[in-house]
This record gives C-alpha cells, structure tokens and sequence, in this order.
C-alpha cells in the first residue's frame, strides 16, 4: 500500500508517519518509483505497536525506539530483553535520590532467596522494588516481607502466564510481542487495583477477612 | 523547627520547599516574627510524602496538589477519593483515542460481574482497562477474560490486605496514607512484575505447568 493508504489504515497523520521514518522507528517502505514507496502489513502492525507503546505505555519514542531495537536484536538472549523493558519502565522521576536503596534490600534479598528468582543483580527492577520499600519506612509504613510475598507469587504466576500466551499470529514477531504485552498488561493490573480498591472502599472487607485470598476459606 | 532546619531534615533544597508553599502544596508554617516562620513534623512528613509522589509515583507537582486536597476534605467519602487516585494515575499518553474503549468493554463487564465490584461507571479505571484490552486486540492478542480472572482476584486480595495495613502513627492522616500507599504499591507491583519476567525468561517454566499459581500442584 501507499504511504496515504497506511496513514488511513491506522488512523496516523501523515506527518507523523514520516516522522516515524525519519526516526528510523519504522522501517522504510519497498521503493516503487522516484518518492514512492510501498508499505505493507508489517508497516501496519508497526505502527500499532508504536501507538499502543506511547499511549498506554506512556513511553517516549526514544525509549520505544530503543526497545524495539532490543526486540529485533535476536543476537540478545530474552532475558536481556526482559532487562530492557525493566530499564524502560523502572524509571524514576526527580528527587530519586532521596530514596536510600539500601534500607530496602532486606524485602528485595528475602524474595529473590524464597521465590528463587534468578535476575541480574543490576536490573533497574531490584533497584525500583528496594527504592520503593525504602520511600514506604521513610512514611511509616513499614510492611514486613510477608505483605509482599502474596504480591511475589501474584507476579510469578503472571509471567508464567503471560510468556505462555499464544503467539498473535500476526506479522509482530514473538519477540516484539513479548515486550508489548508485558507492557500493556501493567496498565490492565494499575487499571485492576484501581477498580478493586474504589469497590473495596465502598464495600469495606470485614477486617479479619481481609488477609484471605479471593475464593479460599477455612474449612 | 524554621524553613532552614526543615530543609536540612528533609534533604530538600531550600528554594523547593518555598515553592511548595507558595504552591500551596505545603501549608504556611506559625508565624513567629517577621519573615520567620515556625515548622513542626507535620510539614517534614508532608514533604516526604510530595517527594515519594513525584519520585516513585512520577506525578506532577498539579496532579499531587489535587490528590492531596483530596485527601485532606474530609467530606469527600472514601470511594471518591480512591476515584481521585484512579483519576491521577490511569491516565493515557497521545493518541489514546485510537483504543476503542468499547472493543474491550467486554471484559470490564464480565469481571466486574464475577467479582461484583461496586466501581462507578464514570471511574478512569474502567475506561483505562477496557482501553488496554482493546489496544491488545488490536496487536493480535485476543486475551479472553479466564486469562484476565487470576489478575482480577489477586487486585481484590490486595485492595483488601491495603486496607487492612496498619495506619503508619505518624503525622500522616489516615486518608493521606492510603493514597500513598495505593500509589507506592503500584510500583512495587510493577517491579516485581518485571523480576518475575526476567526470572522467567531465564529459567522457563514448561507450558503445562504455566496455568497453574506458584504452590498449588494437583493432588
């Protein structure tokens, strides 16, 4: 298809799609005639992937263009890739420094030993999970590791899940794939708690209830 | 305490925290002589929690105004408030209007049924969900809602053991630490998603065992 017929396609302006080119974050079309160029699914797929990154991932394009870089860079082991998303999305805004990492790295280092979670020691996940416990002392909330350790099993389940989700059978290859729903599923589970605390403010859990998971009971 | 000694505590840059008051962000301290103001551990906790908004839950200094406004208006029922939280972070970058949020209504109306939450349908949450799943239905990954259930319950598990978290005793009110605290979770949930990615890319789980959550085998 034409470039006009790619921009009526996916509901992108045309300038924005050559911007998207210029910025070498889609790749350009098949040359048919001198400024011609013929695009197809693949270009189409891109461009979705490109939207769904920047409107509910909230990414720059310098971030996607660097992740889709990683994902279509199949020298990088997959858990490298992994590594990338966490550096995309385990930013901090200012003032970071505030947070001490270290006071947190006792709920990071009990987790990772009782989940035998293997991850590189740099990952900027480590860093965001002992940032955060250590900005939650530093307001007085002091949750011991087993607060977190539902949280844990929750995100291990997920990533089982998530990584056994079928293959979109689409023109986006798996790797690609992989990185944009992990993505999107964080805006589905932000978008979940929201729902189940709004509801659970209006319909408060009895108090001795609360640490029973959805579904189990005493017998 | 004065303005020198609650910079000197905080960590937090002299001319910022006049900022903050001229912002309103920060109540006036008791006046004490002319141009001297007298501040107590109200303030310092105040600060800690602008700084935990901006650096972990990357709001802008406007959306944390709102929140805290919020949070202080003791009129304001506990479901609104937590909407206000809803409606500071399920927020969309550009072009969020090409998610259909009617494509993946579906799914916000099928779990909100089976786990007979009581959310207001204007809440951001709900748009932002069905939003997302949209998105992905555009990407190829047609998620049913069996694949979305085990997410929905571990956020009801969670909204009720947040809840149920001692208040800090501090100087923080009740209110204002629940926002806090909805706020820091997601991005100790969001680290912790990427852990187990990254784990998980490591050290693949085989399929079959995928579905089932971390500790439950069949009999």
């Amino acid at each position: 298809m034409r470039i006009s017929e790619l921009s009526r396609e996916s509901g992108i302006p045309l300038p924005t799609i050559k911007y998207y080119l210029r910025e070498g974050l889609l790749p350009a079309g098949e040359p048919t005639a001198r400024n011609q160029a013929a695009y197809h699914e693949g270009h189409l797929a891109r461009l979705r992937l490109i939207r769904a990154l920047t409107s509910v991932g909230k990414l720059d394009l310098g971030t996607i263009g660097e992740l889709l870089a990683a994902a279509e860079d199949e020298s990088m082991p997959m858990p490298a890739l992994h590594e990338a998303v966490s550096e995309s999305v385990c930013r901090f805004g200012p003032c970071a420094a505030d947070a001490d990492a270290e006071v947190g790295a006792d709920v990071v280092r009990d987790l990772l030993a009782e989940f035998g979670w293997t991850v590189t020691p740099s990952s900027p996940s480590l860093r965001m999970l002992s940032r955060t416990v250590s900005v939650m002392r530093q307001l007085g909330c002091d949750a011991d590791v087993s607060f977190f350790r539902p949280y844990a099993a929750e995100a291990t389940r997920a990533a089982a899940a998530e990584a056994a989700l079928p293959a979109p059978g689409s023109v986006i290859s798996e790797r690609m794939s992989a990185v944009a729903r992990s993505i999107l599923l964080d805006a589905v589970v932000l978008s979940l708690r929201r729902m189940a605390q709004e509801s659970c403010a209006a319909t408060p859990v009895p108090a001795g209830e609360a640490l029973h998971p959805v579904g189990v009971s005493e017998a």
